[in-house]
Order: C-alpha cells, then sequence, then structure tokens
C-alpha cells in the first residue's frame, strides 16, 4: 500500500514584525489514521485571517498561543476522507480549525458539517463563515448607524471591511471606503456603490476625509488602528460610535504602540468605542446569514475571494493581509475539491 | 456716596502648562450699574474646576475659549445686589457664570435662583450642582456597575471621584479608590467605605490594582487619563465599561501625549469606552438629586469642601486641582453670606 504524506507547516519560532517562511517548518509525515470517535480530513482550503498572526504571539490573546513544534493553527474546509464517528461519514464537507497541513486528524469538536447549498465553498470562509456576521454584527449593534449618517470603513476592500460598507449603504448610510490601492478604491466606488473612497497609501487620509465626510464621522468601522484611527477621531461627531474590530496596523508591531493621540477628543464629543469578537454572537449566527443571503440573492452585496495556490505558499501569502496586496478574502488551495460543480 | 470697587482677574495670557498667576490681569473697576432687564449679583463662593483650564486654551473644546482681556470665566454663587429683572429680587441667592470678579451684571440667561435648603451653599456646587450629577449618571448610565463587580475610581478623593465610590458601594461593588495623598487614601477607606486604596504617587499602581482587584476590573470611572488608564486596560475583565469623565493628568500637557498603550486590549477584552459631559443629563438632574440627597439623609454618602478665602487667591489656587492638593470640592470665598445661618 502506497504510504500517503501529510505535508505540514509547523511553527518553528516566533516572528519578529513580519511573519517569515523561516518562522516555519516544513514537516513531512504519513497521514495518520483514525482512532475511535476520529475523523480524518482532507484540507481543501485553508483561510488565511489576522487573528493568524495573533496566535503566534508569545502572549495569550484571546486565544492560547500556538506552541513551538506543534502545527500552526488554521481555519480549514475539507473533506472527511475516513470516518470512526457516528456524526460524520466519508464525502462529508467540513470546517474547522484543522491547521496548516494537508490532512487532520480530528475528533467532533468544533468541526461544522457544511450544508449543500448552490454556493462556492470559499463563501463559508466570508459571507457564511465569521466575515459575514463580524461585518452584520459589529455594524448594526454596535456602530448603529442611522439612515443620513456618514460612515467610515478601513480596511474597507477586505472580507469584513466590503460587506461593512454595503450594508451600511443598504442602511441609507453615507459611506467613505479607506484602502491601499486604487484598484481597490475603484471597486468600491464603481462595483459596491461607496460615495468616496480614500487610498492611504496616496492620498492624505485626514484631508480627504474631510472632504469626504463634510457632515463628519458618526460611524466609523476600524479594522486598522494607528495613524487612521487618529485621524478618523479628529472628525468625530457628538455621540459617534467607533466599533474596534481588528488593530491590523499592529499586528507586526516590535514595540508596543501608544493609542491615538487624539483619543481626547472621545470625551469633548461623547464617543463610545467598543471592542468586539464576532464569537461573542456566535448564538445569533443565523440572523447575519438569513439577511446577508438575501441582500446576497437580490444582487445587493458582492465579495471576493483572493485564491493562493498550494500550501506551500501559506507563509509568504499571509503577509498580503499585512501590506493590502490580497484582493478580497484570502485563502489558499490545499488540494482538489471532490465535487467539480462546487469549485472555490 | 461711596464708589464700590469690582475686582477681576482678567485673562492675559494663555497659560503653557500649569495655569500662572502671570496669566491673569488683576483689574479693578467701579461696580457697574443694571440697566433693564439686568441684574447686580455679589459673588460669594467661586467654583474651581477642571474645566477652567479647558477654558483658557486657545482651541474650542465643548465650550469657546476665554477670550484675552475677558474676566476668567467661572461658575460663582452670588446674591442678588440690586435686579431691573422681575424674576429676580434683592437678596435672592443665585448660581451662573459670575465669574472671577467680586461683582457680576449679568441678565438672567443660565441664571438659577437656589433654593432656600438646611444645606451649605457650596453643596450646590458639589452635590446638588454638576458633580452629583456627574458621578451619578457617569457611574449608573455609563458605567452600568452590577452587585459583586470591581469598580475602581481615578482621582477618588475629589468631588466626582468620591461620591462615585460611595454610590458604587450602595450598589454592592468591590470599590477602589487612586488617589495622591496618604490623608486622601485613608479618608477614602476609613470613611467612605471603599475596599481599598492606592496612593499613585507613593505605590505602584499596577501591581496594587492587582492586589486589590482579584477578580478583575469590571468598571473604571476615569478622571484622569495617562498612565493610571493604561494600568487599568491591562487589568480589565471582558465587557469591562470605561467611563471617561476627564483628563486631568492631560489638560496641563503642552505637547500632545498619545492615548492609552494598552488601547488594543480593548478588542480583546470587548471593553466599552465612552466619554460623557454631564450636560447631556441636564433634564435627569433632578432624578440624581433626589437619590443623593436621601442618600445624604440617610448618613451614606459624604462629601468635602476644601476653601480659598480671597478672589486674590484663586489664580494660584486652581492648581490644587492638578497637583491633587485640594481635600475636596474646590471652592473660593469670595465675600461674605448674607445670612449667618447658611455658612459654606
Amino acid at each position: 500500500m502506497e504510504t500517503k504524506i501529510n505535508r505540514q507547516w509547523r511553527l518553528a519560532t516566533r516572528p519578529t514584525g513580519l511573519i517569515k517562511e523561516l518562522n516555519f517548518e516544513w514537516h513531512e509525515e504519513p497521514v495518520p489514521s483514525p482512532g475511535k470517535d476520529e475523523i480524518l480530513v482532507r484540507n481543501l482550503y485553508l483561510s488565511l485571517d489576522p487573528a493568524n498572526r495573533a496566535w503566534v504571539r508569545e502572549a495569550k490573546a484571546y486565544a492560547t498561543p500556538v506552541a513551538i513544534g506543534e502545527v500552526m493553527r488554521g481555519i480549514a474546509i475539507g473533506v472527511v476522507e475516513q470516518s470512526h464517528h457516528g456524526d460524520f461519514q466519508a464525502g462529508d464537507i467540513v470546517k474547522g480549525v484543522l491547521g496548516w497541513q494537508d490532512y487532520a486528524l480530528t475528533d467532533d469538536t468544533a468541526l461544522t458539517k457544511l450544508p449543500t447549498l448552490p454556493i462556492p465553498l470559499s463563501a463559508y470562509f466570508g459571507v457564511f463563515g465569521i466575515i459575514g456576521p463580524a461585518a452584520y454584527f459589529g455594524l448594526l449593534e454596535i456602530g448603529k448607524p442611522k439612515a443620513g449618517e456618514t460612515v467610515v470603513v478601513s480596511a474597507a476592500a477586505g472580507a469584513v471591511g466590503s460587506l461593512v460598507g454595503q450594508i451600511a449603504k443598504i442602511k441609507g448610510c453615507r459611506v467613505v471606503g479607506i484602502a491601499g490601492t486604487d484598484e481597490k478604491c475603484r471597486w468600491m466606488t464603481e462595483e459596491l456603490g461607496f460615495d468616496a473612497a480614500i487610498n492611504y497609501k496616496t492620498e492624505p487620509v485626514h484631508k480627504r476625509l474631510k472632504t469626504h465626510c463634510p457632515n463628519g464621522i458618526d460611524v466609523f468601522f476600524d479594522n486598522v488602528g494607528g495613524a487612521i484611527l487618529d485621524d478618523v477621531l479628529s472628525l468625530i461627531n457628538v455621540r459617534a460610535r467607533i466599533a474596534i474590530c481588528g488593530f491590523i496596523s499592529q499586528y507586526n508591531a516590535v514595540e508596543p504602540e501608544p493609542g491615538p493621540y487624539n483619543f481626547r477628543n472621545i470625551l469633548a464629543q461623547r464617543t463610545r468605542i467598543e471592542g468586539f469578537i464576532i464569537f461573542d454572537y456566535i448564538d445569533r449566527y443565523n440572523e447575519a446569514y438569513e439577511a446577508l443571503g438575501g441582500w446576497l440573492a437580490e444582487g445587493k452585496i458582492q465579495y471576493r475571494v483572493d485564491v493562493i495556490d498550494g500550501l506551500e505558499n501559506a507563509p509568504s501569502g499571509i503577509n498580503k493581509l499585512f501590506d493590502g496586496s490580497n484582493n478580497g478574502k484570502l485563502i489558499v488551495k490545499v488540494s482538489e475539491e471532490p465535487f467539480s460543480n462546487a469549485a472555490g
């Protein structure tokens, strides 16, 4: 019998600044066999997320850090190859924390069987994963935008940001997106219906925000932190709401960076700043999926997926999140889908 | 007829850092006579507040800056000496923005006639002024403490902070106060019933907070900002609430200071930070006065007043707010009360 090989990226050293390939060790070992109640999954797609960077820090953030020598943690969609578990059978499409590897041996902890809907599998990393609920609840429950208000979104061409802006448009708001390439800016204004877009790499953000937000800023959905948060804070209206979804500008910081210089403005403007983590809304995901599914069907929202080919390119590919070169939800194609009609 | 003199402190230059006496010009002029619909008030007590420092900045915060040459803005309680206004008569005790001077000529804009309650007049600067509602609404509406939770207060021996801590105790919380002298710390723990107090000038704040808040921090009522906010942010529990009432550590800053280094913690801990300004609750002050009046009558809350004698000492006295040497609500006695039984 031919021995199948399981290729893995294991954490070798903790990165300083950007993740480098040498922070990982490429490891090959035979594919394991499932024991009692275990399931063997072949990974199809791996999701690359800012959270991956947080997981390889020394310090515990909201998840235990990946240990040195451990297979890199990552969320993946796969197909069950062998199952000794009553709830799963070969051929099931599943999603879970399956790691940066070809095959994962797992029990059913946090393994979800995906329904067979007429949508690409990659959508389960996006609108129907945690991206959709993050945009939906972060904007609507924390930002609480009212029709006619001005909503600013950072990392606005990203998976979460692009949904946030589109939902804000559906709610009748003026929407200004901030992103890092002209192509992304064009996509936002020409395809997604944003009122304005700012390329933070080539344009003076504060000045452009002033122009594009003539009535000030009521809601800021922030994925970035740092200088952009500071620019926004100087232009917030009384009782503005700032939903903090991420600090992508800071995840690679070697030295701790200070909070925003305009932080004091929250007093004069009675601003509410609130951090949120999407897992807090896990009981309500279906509420978001229903709304988003409806808008998708009506053609009111769009999303895009940026596929990196091959597990071997995961460590270098993840930095596309941080240099802003990804166009849409960033995923790695690990192996071929079993069904030709569900291409990611 | 003897000409009565009106002594005034007028703003001469904008202070850099702490307010200095030379930022003001001592001016003497005859007491003016009230015209049609005008009221002449003799000031009795002047309230010294962190807001005074904000008002002499160049930049508009939430009030127009005091102009150079203008009488320094200040809230005072006085007695009506002469009135050509139907709603006021000689002898009325009033409160308003009457300025750093012996006599103020005013129309009725924002002039409040004080009721004759059996409380010292100075209480109208404190519990029954804006101090009481600030503590009441800031803690209860923004901090939303639940019985059993841990509440930390900065500038905790101050006029607002000391009420906040006492209200939190009434609500069944563990209360830790931070102040700048051992005497203040003793007052909080021995007289006001706080569970613990930290002298930030002599003790390591972060370490002591860890000891005194074994279950973490659920609510922070912050009057100070800066390093103390940073220390608290590193110890907040999931879904902590931070009510930002002031940034007294920053009001004299010459260079803009950055926001808290631990700002990022608000994401992992889903923290809500909210600035508030007491004037937003003006329609609900009576709600606070009723509750506070009841607790005062039951002996459940205490407050103290620090009286500086003489208008001439206002510019030097105000810095007691910033070096923490005041013990209680800081006021200046400008002239004698007309009634011997209502001594401040």
